[in-house]
């Protein structure tokens, strides 16, 4: 374009042009009139919003649209539906399966609830927290403990990562096998529906059976269905103590028995239950030179316990004295430590967080995050072993993962010190890899995702797996609650098959 | 009709006639051709079924369909779209607002799930029960301790409700406190749709994320959405005691301190802290001779509370000391008792069983299940007196239930020694006395059916109570997913506002 300015020629009286034909100038030019002092749309200062954290999607965007409050955001989107411009929601953007990243069509706005981080009450006496959406995690875990309770919601991102964004994803972590799963810990919610409408579903109640549960048909649905603007979530109990225990086991099965006995003994004082391949194990042992194995010998499998105990540190140690021994009575497990100190047992913690890091030193691998029927996980290991060996002969398994809710990581990596042909080769069988995985762990009665979502990666796998019949069902659900397809698009679900 | 029989003249060439034009014997004949062997049509024989237990509700059908697998459910669904006759399901018919029982109208059938009562798998494993929707909530109980397991849905129709019914109307019980609402046991269901076709959602993972819960939109729906013909739920180790205790407080505020210091020392082992007024123990003790109060000395009210406890009688039982001794310091309880044996134990639960039918012996009463924010209840209780008292004053309150849950039992009784004018004056204003009180729940950001849910009962009130946009996405998704609105009409929504 010119930069001279020629004389404009006044306007012809024309029909007002349709949505679709506006510029993305014109567009631009609205959203600044609508929404001034709330909008980011510099490129430099777009980029980080732009993509995901491990740099695997990339997308565009008309702006960066900053609300800091839900009549904004129903202001918001209403503007969006007048435009035909879609919304893409993000919270904290820690999400790994590209769903808070904006697609390559250019016609949309990144909504973030940056500026929607407040703490907006908590009621002690009715165990309940009720803040927005774009709330830290952390400062709600941090709010809940100034009132003397717990929010048991906890992960590895829970520093940037936001309520709204964990409700939207139905985000697990490390306590799911005691509290649940975040839907488990919400009790009502606040969305912004695709007329621009507010709900107000902030319900703190533990029964409530006045109709259709619309709060778990917004939970989970990743921004498809509507914008969650704030969240009353459940609170517990601070533990009066937390112990942490190392096991090594012969085998799955032996593992999947100590389970059942670990829940027998503690019941729900059992917060994690761990396990962790001697692969897995290996590895860290081998990247992270300060890490020792807890345990003198080697063994096949380990499993990392935790337990919350309501009466103190010598009650959860003898309650884990207790399990042990009776455990080696029945030879589940050949060797185990219980932590004597936190520095301890955050050195048992470490060898398991630090196994994605450890995996990325080692070289590309592909990941899956799967959940199966915790009675078939051991068949599941071999089966699915087999299976990723007629794809890639040689290939490393590195199995660890949350047993206890049946969530494995089931990582796949080119053989020991492999070739740059080999690193190829796996490369370019990625999807037939995750393929063969995903054929098993279907065949097994499990899930392709279990904690991550779909987002952008697995749109198009869980159309494969589920029925005509549940697709149908969520394709109807989508078209009812956003017609015209702008809630997140191409994430999810798509609305025609 | 004639008993001789004509001479029949052949039939002429005709066009179908609509399925609306079907009389009800053609209907009937159809009926009967279709799924022979499977049909109830005999009034005597249907009488049970055509009104509820109390005998509140009273309704007409063509017959009543008892399948025995779900393809026959799939079956006679595709034939009552086909022919436009309603489908009223029926588990064990012991709901409490009129939700399975069929409306006047007569061109319905209800479908019995009488004979689709298998226990399909137990996989103790994975802590999973798979049963057919008319399975028995108590065989489902027993069928769970079989395999050393728990299943801890439990009320007092444990013996007739069926498991499809409880997911239904997500039921709630005694141990909602520490394992939820059935909603929050289940894993996954088989549900027959609206178009005849099966929903294979017979998950048993913990863990999902593969677009939307559509378990937890037919949970709680009451059969107004689909039928669910399979479910798939958690089973819990079975605990190694279980202990119960009754103690003595002040006023309702110290009620609710006992339940936070309670769940802070006994954490998850808490499995039920009910609430008795001490009119509600008079009432009981009148009634039932052999009754007596388990404290020396009256007080305001009383608290039942019960554990499970995974080590055993000795721990639990020094673990209730221990809260008792300082509730006692902190003045939140004036006495109390712990249950020393197993009679004793059935002592204190008896009475707060009983005292549903000892409020019958008393005379007619208004019943209200209702639920708050438990740190709301004891304004509540005042604030709901007062509303009461403005349209019947002298009326009695009868105050019990689940505080732990913020559940409660909210009855309203003619003045003690009333007559029959008064007795009247109740009749007349029934609806009057339930919508002051409603009013208050709402303002309280309490529900008006905490755990019995909506059927014909309160299919207006609901309405009354939610927003206009609440009750659009309620109706938006009865229309999708029963477009046709054969499904338990008019109960939960009706389609139209």
């Amino acid at each position: 374009m010119n930069a001279v300015t020629l004389p404009t020629p006044p306007a012809a009286p024309t029909a007002p042009s349709s949505p679709d034909d506006q510029t993305r100038e014109e567009l631009l030019t609205s959203l600044r009139a609508c929404f001034a002092g709330r909008i980011i749309d510099r490129s430099t200062e777009l980029e980080p919003f732009l993509q995901d954290y491990r740099k695997r999607w990339h997308g565009t965007t008309l702006a960066l649209v900053q609300p800091e409050q839900t009549v904004e955001v129903a202001a918001i989107v209403k503007w969006c539906v007048a435009n035909r411009v879609a919304v893409f929601t993000q919270g904290g953007n820690t999400g790994l399966v590209g769903g808070s990243v904006p697609d390559e069509g250019g016609r949309s706005i990144i909504l973030s609830l940056a500026r929607m981080q407040r703490i907006l009450s908590v009621d002690a006496d009715n165990n309940t927290l009720t803040a927005e959406g774009g709330a830290i995690l952390q400062h709600v875990q941090q709010a809940a403990a100034r009132a003397d309770r717990l929010f048991p919601l906890s992960l590895g991102a829970e520093g940037s990562c936001t309520l709204g964004g964990n409700l939207a994803t139905n985000a697990g972590g490390i306590q799911v096998l005691r509290y649940g799963n975040a839907r488990d810990l919400c009790l009502g919610l606040e969305v912004v529906t695709s007329d621009g409408e507010i709900w107000d579903g902030l319900r703190g109640l533990r029964k409530d059976n006045t109709g259709y549960d619309l709060k778990h048909l917004f939970i989970g649905s990743e921004g498809s269905l509507g914008i969650i603007t704030a969240a009353t979530v459940k609170l517990y109990p601070q533990p009066a103590a937390q112990m942490t225990a190392w096991a090594g086991v012969p085998d799955v099965p032996s593992a999947v028995r100590l389970l059942s006995l670990a829940q027998k003994q503690l019941s729900a004082s059992l917060t994690a239950f761990e396990l962790i391949s001697a692969e897995a194990v290996d590895l860290v042992l081998h990247h992270m030179p300060q890490a020792r194995n807890p345990l003198s010998e080697p063994c096949a499998y380990y499993v990392l316990l935790e337990s919350s105990d309501a009466e103190g540190e010598a009650h959860a140690v003898s309650a884990f004295e207790a399990l042990m021994s009776d455990a080696f009575e029945a030879e589940l497990v050949t060797d185990a430590a219980i932590a004597s100190s936190l520095a301890q047992s955050k050195a048992f913690w470490h060898i398991r967080h630090y196994l994605p890091e450890a995996q990325a030193f080692d070289g590309e691998n592909v990941k899956h995050d799967i959940s199966l029927p915790i009675s078939g996980i051991a068949a599941f290991i071999e089966a699915g072993r087999e299976a990723v060996h007629k794809v890639l002969p040689n290939a490393r398994i590195f199995v660890f993962g949350h047993l206890g809710d049946g969530n494995l990581h089931y990582n796949v990596s080119a053989p020991e010190g492999a070739s740059e042909a080999e690193y190829r080769a796996m490369r370019g069988n990625e999807k037939a890899i995750s393929s063969a995985i995903y054929d098993v762990v279907a065949q097994a009665g499990g899930s392709i995702s279990a904690e991550h979502g779909v987002g952008q990666l697995r749109v198009h796998s869980i159309a494969r797996y589920k029925s005509a019949q549940e697709m149908n069902m969520m394709r109807q659900i989508k078209r009812v609650f956003d017609p015209d397809n702008l809630f997140n698009p191409g994430r999810v679900v798509t609305p025609e098959a």
